[in-house]
């Protein structure tokens, strides 16, 4: 029977945008070979491996000639792909020169090898998802820059509230998108290099045997293939101490579920009886296979996708730290399958983001409409500060209840109820202008100020985002 | 830059079994189509579609014609995959016979298809499951038969406790197997057919324009669709009651869960301290990249990863019971690869399991020297019991757990130590026979009635277990 | 300084239903005494512990004399409460009955005391929550019955998708209501009695010691202490077989997710653009601290509160099953905590979903203007099928896409624009009665056959639940 | 029905340490009253609310005059306890001083009370994670410089690996006390300000009141308030942002998960069979009820308790960044009862740790045997690649693994063997000293130089601890 494989057909947040391939099977047994390089060519440096023999394994490692599938099947044996990867890659080399092949996989260990091309590749991933995220926010800050002064209904526990503004709506998302990135680029990846149990002993070893000292297998080794890899130099080798990969899992949840904020909003604004924002247009994009009248948000419903599952990777990942021994059998098992649907998940959700944030369009009469909806009543804290100076705070509170309450039941406007409240009658009607203190658009409160606090933390993060004022009309 | 592929790479708890190619997306593809087909053939029993274009249907999804990876690529539009399956498969069946070609997918919708496809799926990879727990309950059984009476320490929290015998700890371990058995064994997988919004219409309607009467395409639609594609006939559509779902991350993670507890013991009986059981040697299996004195437990660590995993993924699968309106946007989405992914975890963990429990060898003699380490301490819960007779249950307590100490802290023999007692040396001591009281041997209690009670209901729940006496030495 | 206490106020969902009590520590501390006095009870049935002992056991674990906060703070530690408990309560024995204190938890083992009375204080809340999902289940019914042909809007990714009815979308949280009673009617509770490590050697010692035979300390015992307990006799003492806390967290999990499909769905219904349903009314319900005019539908969003929680709080309990040799180091005792959660979340959900089922109104006037709302293109998948026969289906399906698109982007009436189609001109025009086929009332399917099968069910699950008729009209 | 009341009982690991009381119903009351006083103060410093109003609340708010069972059981009618508690406060005003009882709550909305009194919470116990963490770190780093040089047996998927030494074991632990510091510190505690959608509308209202200007009902507030909270100015209110929810969650998962992999080595070594460490001893702690030899590693089981509850909290918590519109229905609420969870296992966890690594006990003795326990078999990686250059590195894998097999196998030392192997006779015998080659003591590798690396990170980050000498014997 053939091996179970996943090109993507149940992830569409990321199958198609291309970003799947950075974690595919492909590119982990490539990222182990280059590893395999990597760790000669540092041994080259300190004089423990030849310098054409680390030519040779290098070269052949650019090859890519194992075979994928026979090292997935046989991996089951040592629990782990790393030992059949370094037989059947050792052979490769001893096809091409036998002495080299003596020098492959030297003094390493599965873990080594594992560990640091993940890191390698969630490296290449943080950088997709990065760039992605710069995109959103970009376009984000544009978006609210342009609504800064667009009133909304503002909604809590999906009721209307008070006014807002889409433009501090998305500067919320901007917000999150910022916080997202600084958490992205706030991961540290170091290198793995520790040997069977962390001591570097096998690396020593060899460095003696070939110079004398064992200095060239300790912490300069370290350095050494750190800087091969491109990856951080780590202080102790980390290989039962999985920081790494719980902050993998953390951030990547954080960004997912960052990301399903934006996508939830944007999933309760377009829907039919709202309708204040609409997707970017593309063919094909929202169809159903039965109802030719559908547009449906499909690239919102692909970010809530993905922001419901990374959290629960990451409690995986992040579980993985209780990581018993020098090596865990079976926490360090559990990692890799999660952290790569981390990954993925994740540079698709950003990828979608920047999709969704760069073509999203708000509709300023569906949104005015929707605020006018229920006639004033989205003001009532409003009047409720105002008359609390005549009425006491109570009573304020009490007649507006009831006022709200029975242009609800009796299906009347809210404003007349209220001009004809008999507690309005007497003085205080002369001293309130009721009809524009039910204007909603005299109620966004300090919108704009905050808005502009966000374009201008934006306008720092982003570097490139111009032109942005931090002033609201008065 | 191709699609990200998954081959098991990283997951050998299942890569190498076969079981994976259960849920590829190449068995999805397949399992969709054999749905259409389903559909149509469903539709030609009640003359809704003529049976020439059901067979032409049926015949031209038997080809996998569909290119996957197209499908997966372009799954983004719609936020799933059906849409361009059922375009390409359309197209499939239009190149055969044109006429045909308007009878696939009729009234269907996406969810129709690929919802029936995971159950068609799930059935698959349960009967494996079901088939590999029964010979992980056949092996334990066997075990705790032979080894009812072999005696051995019982730990709790880590520390040796009192005595028990192999056979029950292996009973323990049959007890969950059963367990997880009679669960998966309970699990409904139900067709599901409703249209686009779960109220049959669009079946409705193609039916009365085919027959006159919208009765083919209701309730009498989703039987003979049931029927075609073996399922259950569900009560209702369940396009937005999650229940299956729910249920089968619940079964994965309590049979991953349960098989996880066998292998926590086994990495614990095994390491080199304790060496009382030996995982059964294949070639290959237990080795270490750097090690070559190394044999790991590398099935009961497969098990343990597969543990650490299934519990959160059935966090996303129960929480997709949380399901807005007649489709969920991002929950239905959310729950296709954790889907997969307990499926396959769980499927690799039971042929795991299989071959752990039918090659487990316990080593009566380790498990002898372990359960004579501590001089006597194992059985001061039993002098507790003897001598709080004579001398009160708190003094009784108090002498015990001192001489324990001093055993402990002096490095000599409980028993020696509990002999000089001045508490024991009146009357007392000629009325106890220590020996006999510190024979762990002799207190093992219900061991073997209780290890009797478990091989009668896998007697029961096997069916093909023989053989189980209940009785245990006087 | 004081213990932390928490005694609900940031969980609405079960504060102020009383629920919370049944697993307070209050609750806890009186299970695990009433466990104790069970245990004397059975041992005294056996002739293993005199009666008169047992009485005044059962008298004094009566009089809840032990100082919970003593407990909870010495619980450290021995790393559970009970060692403490049993401290106190032989005191409290022997205050009243020096002799009888001798008998206190003979045989006991902390973990025989504590799962036991986890096990009672199970049954407690999962009694509450049957009664509560009864409820639930009768009044959905009463409302799935009342609205079978209510037609409404079907929503698909946010979208309109096609007519439902009211009563299907009531009968489908029916169906889950139902589904959740048989889970939770399913769950097994046994009784925990198996000494230090699962042999009973303690019981059938003290046994031995009392009537000669170590029979009254095993099976028997297990038995009798069942019966005492009011709980199921277990095969095996399941110390370290955790199937039941893993049962208890999927169930209830299970029950928590299936309503917030519940509690999800009425937020949608009942946004201010939308307003279809309103929860009950009740003093101080739904207000806010600010807006006078809000109504906040909170009885769902506490719902959804729990529903949000639950399976996560599953993924630990499952994960319990992990639990290495006779007594797991961690994994027991990180049980306690999310099993009362668990239960208190679950028990909260119940009755609020009671109190929100039985007092949900639906508004037909809106229902049928929402499902006017887009001017016919709600049911454009019937046109769809109608059409094809005269189109083909890939014309018709591109024409209705159009006139969609263009009535979205024009704002101008679907019916009227497909009128106009000059596909539709011809004889086709004579042949179609578009007026007809706009009608979403005429395009429900099978809803009220669907709605029916559940209320058949319901009838039967529910007993009680009469007056259901299954036939939808004509 | 009295309310459910929790204390501890089922919370050892941090019931009995006072750290819950940090978290506590009343600690979270008094805390809403507080940020209810500082936002009184601030808006006093702006002229917002007169002097005299803004003091009598403060002095109201320090009597903690609100009946907590109160507010608890009718938060259920908002889905909060906010808006009972500022009914209950301003009552509680009013009584002392009718005029000031007006500007209780003045603007404010439930969210921003209950937000940043969780912020002041959190706060107060990460400092008390941070001080514990300290703690830990001083006491492992002083452990790790003292056994710097002392082996032991390395373990990799438990089976002894090469050897250690267990000042790097400690290392280790020490590592990621520092890294749970680091991302300790580096959480931000923003106040939450922003009104009933998040734009200040309604202080800027009673701003403009009081003195007629918005001005201080914006982000001067803002600034103001968090100046009163002692909380970090927010770029913009996060009611819907929940960055700061999410990285507790996070982090709280990392401390706790990062001290569970020191609380499960700690148990590995403290296993009867292994008996490398002891915990410290106090009176009744490790105490067993029935086994009166127990002295059970407790603190590791605490700490393994919390890492097992503490990352499926965060799943919940990150989750709460998919916050729809300006406040979730459910997912807000969801929030509460996870992270005071999180924050006091947490808390509980780190006190637990400084408990553990303060008093903790390494026995040289034991580490000595255990490391001698396989007879030299532990460096055959060491072997391997000493004889590699003479017989090629397949084939001395090859000799090394069927010598430890025999060994193994038929119980005889595999120095013996392998002294006697057929391999070794020749020229090689003479080159190669065997006795060194076998010494354990002789293949520690950098653990020194490693160990160092840590301790001088250590130093950095915990300042006060000197005396690191990060050199190694030669």
């Amino acid at each position: 029977m053939t091996p179970g494989t996943d090109s993507g057909l149940l992830a569409p947040v990321w199958a198609g945008t291309g970003l799947g391939a950075l974690v595919s099977d492909e590119a982990w047994l490539r990222a182990m070979l280059d590893v395999e390089a990597a760790l000669a060519r540092a041994q080259a440096r300190l004089g423990v491996v030849p310098e054409s023999a680390a030519a040779v394994i290098a070269s052949v490692a650019r090859e890519d000639g194992v075979d994928l599938l026979e090292v997935a099947e046989r991996a089951r044996g040592a629990a782990n792909p790393v030992v059949v990867l370094v037989e059947r890659f050792t052979a490769a080399v001893a096809a091409r020169d036998p002495a080299a092949a003596e020098f492959v996989h030297r003094g390493g260990t599965s873990q080594d090898i594992l560990d640091s091309a993940a890191m390698v590749l969630s490296g290449q991933v943080l950088a997709a998802v990065e760039a992605d995220l710069r995109r959103v926010g970009r376009a984000l800050a544009r978006l609210a820059a342009e609504h800064r002064d667009t009133p909304m209904a503002g909604r809590t526990l999906t009721q209307h509230a008070v006014p807002i503004t889409f433009g501090l709506k998305a500067a919320g998302w901007l917000q999150l998108t910022l916080d997202a990135l600084e958490r992205v680029s706030r991961v540290v990846l170091p290198a793995q290099l520790g040997g069977a149990a962390g001591t570097c002993a096998s690396y020593a070893a060899y460095a003696r045997l070939a110079t004398g000292s064992p200095a060239g297998g300790g912490a300069e080794l370290m350095r050494a293939f750190a800087e091969e890899t491109g990856l951080a130099e780590p202080v102790v080798p980390w290989h039962a101490l999985r920081t790494p990969i719980a902050d993998l899992g953390s951030v990547c949840a954080f960004v997912a579920a960052a990301l399903g904020k934006f996508g939830a909003d944007v999933q309760i604004m377009s829907r039919t009886e709202i309708g204040e924002v609409t997707e970017p247009a593309a063919d094909g994009r929202g169809v159903s296979s039965a109802m030719p009248q559908k547009r449906n948000p499909v690239l919102a419903t692909l970010l809530v996708s993905a922001a419901r599952q990374a959290p629960a990777y990451a409690s995986i990942l992040v579980q993985s730290l209780v990581s018993e021994d020098e090596r865990s059998a079976g926490g360090w098992h559990a990692e890799w399958q999660p952290l790569r649907e981390s990954l993925r998940l994740t540079a698709g959700a950003a990828r979608t983001a920047a999709e969704l944030a760069e073509g999203l369009t708000a509709d300023p009469v569906r949104l005015r409409e929707n605020l006018g909806l229920t006639g004033g009543s989205i003001v009532s804290e409003r009047l409720n500060a105002e008359l609390a100076g005549a009425l006491g705070k109570a009573n304020a509170k009490k007649l507006l209840a009831g006022v709200a309450r029975r242009a609800a039941e009796e299906g009347r406007p809210f404003a007349e109820l209220l001009a004809a409240a008999p507690e309005l009658a007497g003085g205080l009607a002369g001293r309130v202008d009721v009809a524009e203190l039910l204007d909603p658009e005299r109620y966004l409160g300090a919108s704009g100020e905050l808005t502009g606090r966000v374009l201008a933390r934006a306008a720092a993060v982003l570097g490139t985002y111009a032109r942005v004022t931090v002033f609201s009309r008065p």
